[in-house]
């Protein structure tokens, strides 16, 4: 651990200060430091390397699981597509600037609402060192200066890419400031970030079902929410058997431990003994453990048990519930009660059917006849995601630059006054 | 005090049932339930008046200011009033439906994300019955149903405005469970309301600056911050004296209660000997105090001297602080120190100047030689305002309508699956 010369807090009100001067940037300006952002990460992939190793030991030492360790490790190559993501972020169009509404009152008042960055935006997330050079570029890119709090376990590896993006930051003749970390003022610098309102502007926090839960009910800094997907793919009646097995299989096993992958499977009662035996034995092909209702287990071999948990369950693993249910309404009751709004798919040929789940389903994203698999912000051609907002203010579904951006009205008169 | 039949909760869930009703509702429809709560109000006008006559009664044995009780009193004429302004939110455009953005994707998949209605609307307001049916009327026009907590001042005007309301939504068709207050249960049903995350999708306060930071530090409910306006009007050294006067003396006095009144006034030092002492003269005139800074009080006669306190004061009263500086970047400081980013105008004939100040300053509204009192839903064409959102997340500025909306993508596939 280093020894912190300024409190968080100052580090924060050098940050909000910065982004005045990161705000006024124009868009060359800004493609022009986020490839030298890339060039100076690269260029220290020796020392980032090695910071990550001691990161590593550490882990290793206190028992992070194998799985974490994988998301923690960093090597040349992983430092060259880090490099390489900030490249395609300086590439994307500017989202500052844009002309949101135009509007001239009879009175002769010009008005124009225009995007405008954030200021600053804050993120707290988990051993995941990408996440660290992933914010930064994404918040730079859009006019924004950035805080971030990684997390212990990646501390060594964060500072050493901080580290790396400051000296571009300074090189490019703009203020290093724009770019904090609170790494090293443990819980205590989670704690300010998350009320430090009046200074950040935007809290975006990344990771564990719990860790967001903690900075939802912590913060008093605005939060965007990118939650957890317990994502359902409904078979109606009317689903043709090859597309729903298709798309049952590839919403589950193409990655089964991203928010976007299925995890329930409601079969309609009337498609059942058609449909959930082939569906169950695809599932089972894919290396998928299913777990059924009686109605399920009676219709196809080797279905564990399903019950009230599972249809909770976010499994993020090669795991899945599915339900016989009498009707769409059942189909609409269950999701009303158990999804958790970020993705919900039917498959079906009636069209009424298919009309009213994407009307009635309240959900960031609402499919018919597709993957769930394709709510993400690259798919849907923002080119970068910040993450996938599964709250209602502001942003819902994938995020992109644009979603880092507010607005404001800039009005041009000519002396009016009100009567 | 009515006894209570269901708990706070209870009452809240009883709303976000309701609440899909209302969101799958039409635009023509919407349009007729909110006529007739107008109706039902008017005819319900003897109650209302004779609950509000109550809770005056009560007001005045307690102490309530008269300002108060003037805010709190219901007349027939008031009444009228309320029930038109609920039929002028009828005439507005249907915010939901509307295309926000359409695509293609290579592979065939249809997106289109549309504005859906949040669902369910929570509001935190003091002693004001008009917010009970305004909030109600916004809320039920955007398609989401609404949880009220006005405030035991007014507990007994809100009531009967509830019942002439609930007992309209009844006798179109409409679940009454849409429209909700939680008044009767004191300040435990306001903490109940703010910890329903998960239930109440929005929550907006009204009121003085003390209710919406206790709304904000407390809620784990996204919140719309409506907020205070230290609104400044910056007078270049390019002003001309006559438009620098008209708009400063409309900014200040033509409202002054309002948070678009301006509060502050700065001055450019190259401008100071030809300006300050007509705008204080004209200032006093209008009856306004002016809090001025050495200079001012060199410069003009009856200046009450200012501190740092005045800078940060949202006066609200004929009274305005007002300061010399030395140049732009001087005011761009004073204003960063002590707006609470509301509006901001420079009076100025200098485009470099205007253009700086328009460009630089971080507030929901920026105005070039206009008056800060333009900041307002109705003025700006909105139809009816919410309130004017201070904060940077999903609204900024006046919220019309459209700002009580979110969005969903509806994604049309033919069988597609991730590769």
């Amino acid at each position: 651990m280093t020894i912190a010369t300024t409190t968080a807090r100052e580090r924060m009100l050098l940050a909000k200060d910065a982004a005045r001067q990161i705000a006024l940037l124009d868009d060359g300006r800004k493609s022009r430091v986020l490839r030298a952002l890339a060039d100076a990460i690269e260029a220290a992939a020796d020392d980032i390397v090695a910071a990550n190793g001691e990161d590593l030991a550490r882990g290793r030492a206190s028992g992070l699981s194998v799985a974490l360790q994988d998301r923690l490790t960093l090597d040349v190559g992983r430092v060259a597509a880090l490099a390489a993501a900030v490249r395609d972020v300086a590439a994307l169009p500017d989202p500052v600037g844009r002309v949101l509404e135009e509007r001239i009152l009879e009175n002769g008042l010009q008005l124009t609402k225009i995007a405008v960055p954030f200021g600053l935006v804050g993120s707290i997330y988990e051993a995941r060192p990408n996440v660290t050079v992933d914010i930064a570029a994404l918040a730079l890119r859009s006019g924004n200066a950035v805080v971030l709090r990684g997390g212990t376990a990646a501390e060594l590896s964060n500072a050493a890419l901080v580290r790396a993006m400051r000296g571009a930051l300074a090189a490019e003749g703009v203020s290093p400031e724009a770019v904090q970390t609170l790494d090293e003022f443990g819980r205590e610098g989670a704690k300010e970030l998350m009320q430090a309102r009046g200074i950040v502007d935007v809290l975006v926090p990344r990771g564990s079902a719990q860790l967001i839960e903690t900075v939802v009910t912590s913060s008093s800094v605005p939060v965007i929410e990118t939650g957890a997907g317990v994502v359902h793919v409904y078979l109606d009646e009317s689903a043709p058997l090859d597309r729903a097995r298709d798309i049952v299989v590839n919403a589950k096993a193409q990655r089964p431990s991203v928010c976007n992958a299925a995890e329930t499977v409601l079969v309609h009662a009337a498609a059942a003994n058609r449909i959930v035996a082939p569906v169950v034995e695809a599932l089972q092909a894919a290396g998928v453990t299913v777990h059924g209702d009686e109605t399920v287990a009676q219709l196809a071999r080797d279905v564990v048990p399903a019950d009230e948990t599972d249809w909770a369950t976010e499994y993020l693993s090669l795991d899945i519930a599915m339900r016989v249910v009498d009707d769409l309404d059942a189909a609409l009751d269950h999701i009303r009660t158990y999804s958790t709004q970020h993705t919900e798919s039917i498959i079906a040929d009636d069209d009424a059917a298919i009309d009213r789940f994407l009307a009635e389903v309240d959900s960031a994203v609402v499919m018919a006849n597709a993957s769930t698999r394709f709510t993400d912000g690259g798919e849907f051609g923002f080119g970068a995601e910040v993450g996938i907002s599964t709250q209602k203010l502001h942003a819902r579904g994938p995020m992109g630059l644009r979603e880092l951006t507010s607005s404001k009205w800039v009005v041009r008169g000519a002396g009016q006054v009100r009567g």
